[in-house]
Formats: structure tokens, C-alpha cells, sequence
């Protein structure tokens, strides 16, 4: 049975690094320390820098980063996410993830532009361009995921339109124990999601707090 | 040595309840589900409802609620939280806290009005009157507190002033597991206070996420 899974990164104060895809570092400065943990786990060291030593973390969020790259067969993501917002006049712009990107799945980008063509890359990522309604979208990307979950993987607000909508059966949002200040809002307008979804709180070695909303 | 310290209640979201003084409930709807692990908790039974039969839970939320009570000599207090904006013009309001509030030491109650003279209370509270600045009050408290620790109480506001200008040592903040969507802001202006304090977080049986910055 498919369900459908968002990953967020948070700090105390409930701010995600706010991309700027123009910048010389897209994800903004603070995205470092939001994910530090994160990149310290053995998954992302091997799956991201090809580490195969066996070098990172192996604690709860190397359990997290583990299972977030496990079961998903099609993923959802904003324009932003894409790049798409970078050069919106280029048709051969094939988005910021590189030649083989890290996905091996139908990608199902959104956006308010005219249709795009599919984009074939290595790997067996497809980049697929919608403009339809999310509720539309989620139903193909469940039937292209084959029985896997469908990530909405963001940014911020595609996660939280769907979260608004009620379409998200998994929430999980790692929270830095830092406080950033500034950056794009995780939480808001999600006023009582603890009564549709079954929360749990778990704290990692690295102090990050772990909570999952579950239904 | 007099450490001053700081007790704030935190929504997944950042926010803690707005207190509205002229409401049937000063604290608001929102107090109630943010403070539920907390009033579970023995001691709290036990100090604010005289339950002396030890009824109550007894693991990490009931560790900080004991703690809360001990080791304070005098506290500070913006003028909401004493209630003075509830009858500005009342020399005879005592405060919200009862005929014995449960301080037993002096509380500074910090006003931008006319000085008042001080106010003894049954059980050795006594309330003052300050308008002058944040540091000077603080000094006075901690001669006060005779080398117990000085509590910033509240509200909210009063606490981020006295964390910004860096007169903080130890500030816990109870994140309960639900999200507010609107409130008073924990944590703005806050940025970086990893950098200055010793970040520590942990998880209570409740959901409870118990953060501490400790200089």
C-alpha cells in the first residue's frame, strides 16, 4: 500500500534554509548546519559522496537516513526544487541534480508554466513536468510508484500544500537543535496536526529531535 | 553562585499561548495542551493542587518540574504577567497570583508606569516595582536572592529581553509535540544562541522535548 512520505529539515524556531536558486550556494548558508547530522550518517556518506568505507553515524539518524532512501518508487516536487525557477526560458535546463540525479524514479515536477516534455536522464530518473491539481499529480506519481511510497520532496511549501490538503501519511521532521531566525516557515497553517496524525518524538546522539507524524 | 535562569513553554511551532488578561481565562485556550505534560507531572499536583499523594508522573517532565521549584531566591516579572495591565489604574491590585503566591521570595515586577510601593504577601512573597533598566533590576534580585538563583518568569517577551542582552544562563524550553499555528514567538531574535550556550535536548515519556542552553 502505497503512503505518501514528506522529509523536512527544521530548526528550533521552525525555519528551513530558504533556497535561493541565484546564489553561488542555492540552499542558503544555513542548510550546512540544519543537515549537519544528517551528512554525518553513513547512508548520506555513501549514497551522496560515495564513501564506502562504512564511515558516519550509526545512531537514530542514521536510521532515519537509511529508510529515507528505502520504498520510495516516485517523488513530487516543486518548480523551485527543479531549478525550474533558475532559467525559466531554457528548455534544455535539465534541473540542478546532475547527470544522474539520486533518484531512479519518475520525478513529477509542478509548475504554473506551459508543459515541458519529459526529460529521460541516467540512472532511471524521469523528470516529468505537471500543471494540474496536487490531488491529480499524487495519483499518478501512485500508479507510476508501483505499490512504493510517493515522496513529496519540497521544497517547504509543496510539502506543506499537501500537508494542508490532508494527502501526507508520513511526516518526518528533523529538528536542529540551533535557532536560525530567519528562512522559510515549516509549520505554518498546520494548526493541530497532532489531531490527524499520531505524533512521536525521539532525540538523536547528535541532539537532533526527530518527530514523526504518523496516521 | 546566583545563575539566572529561564522556564519557557514551546509549541512544535515556536509559539507559546498569548496571554490575553481581560479574557474568562488569562492564559488562553492554548495553555492547556501546552502545559498538559507538565501539570501530570507529581510536583506540580503537589505545589499547585496540594496533592500530597504522590500521585502524578515521575520521569524526565516530573525531573524538570522539581527543579523549577528549587533553588530560586527571587524572580522578575514583566508587568503582564503580574496583571497590572489589567487594572492600570487600580493602586489597590495585587496581582493575579492570589492572596499567597507561590514565589516566597521577592518578585521585581518591571513597569514602564508611576512606581508603586511594594507589596508583602502572605508566605513571604513581596512584590516590587522597577522602571528602571533590565540590568539594574537584575542586580538587585540576584543581591536578593542571597546566592540562590534569580528567575526570569515571564511573559515571553520579558524572557527573549533578557536572553538578547545576554543575562541568561540557563534557559529550558518545553516543547510539547502540537502544533499552535499562532501564539507569542519563542524564539525570535534568537539566532545563534547555540553558539553562546551549551545546547542539550531530551525526550520525556509524554512527547515532551526538554531543550536547556547552558552557559
Amino acid at each position: 500500500m502505497t503512503r505518501v512520505r514528506v522529509d523536512l529539515f527544521s530548526s528550533l524556531d521552525g525555519y528551513t534554509a530558504a533556497p535561493d536558486p541565484e546564489a553561488d550556494n542555492p540552499m542558503g548558508e544555513d542548510w550546512g548546519p540544519l543537515t549537519a547530522a544528517y551528512a554525518a550518517t553513513r547512508t548520506f556518506r555513501q549514497k551522496v559522496f560515495g564513501d564506502t568505507s562504512g564511515a558516519g553515524t550509526t545512531g537514530l539518524d542514521e536510521s532515519f537516513a537509511a529508510s529515507f532512501f528505502t520504498g520510495v518508487g516516485a517523488e513530487i516536487m516543486g518548480a523551485a526544487m527543479f531549478g525550474l525557477h533558475a532559467y525559466p526560458d531554457d528548455p534544455d535546463w535539465k534541473g540542478w541534480w546532475g547527470d544522474q540525479p539520486p533518484f531512479g524514479y519518475p520525478v513529477y515536477v509542478l509548475t504554473h508554466s506551459a508543459p515541458r516534455p519529459s526529460i529521460p536522464m541516467a540512472g532511471g530518473t524521469t523528470f516529468e513536468f505537471r500543471t494540474g491539481a496536487i490531488e491529480d499529480v499524487l495519483a499518478e506519481a501512485t500508479i507510476a510508484a508501483g505499490g512504493l511510497d510517493v515522496r513529496v520532496g519540497g521544497g517547504v511549501r509543496t510539502a506543506r500544500e499537501f500537508l494542508r490538503a490532508g494527502l501526507v501519511d508520513d511526516l518526518h521532521v528533523a529538528i536542529a537543535p540551533i535557532v536560525l531566525g530567519r528562512g522559510a516557515p515549516v509549520w505554518d497553517d498546520l494548526r493541530g496536526l497532532e489531531s490527524t496524525h499520531r505524533v512521536q518524538t525521539q532525540v538523536a546522539e547528535s541532539g537532533t529531535i526527530h518527530v514523526t507524524f504518523t496516521r
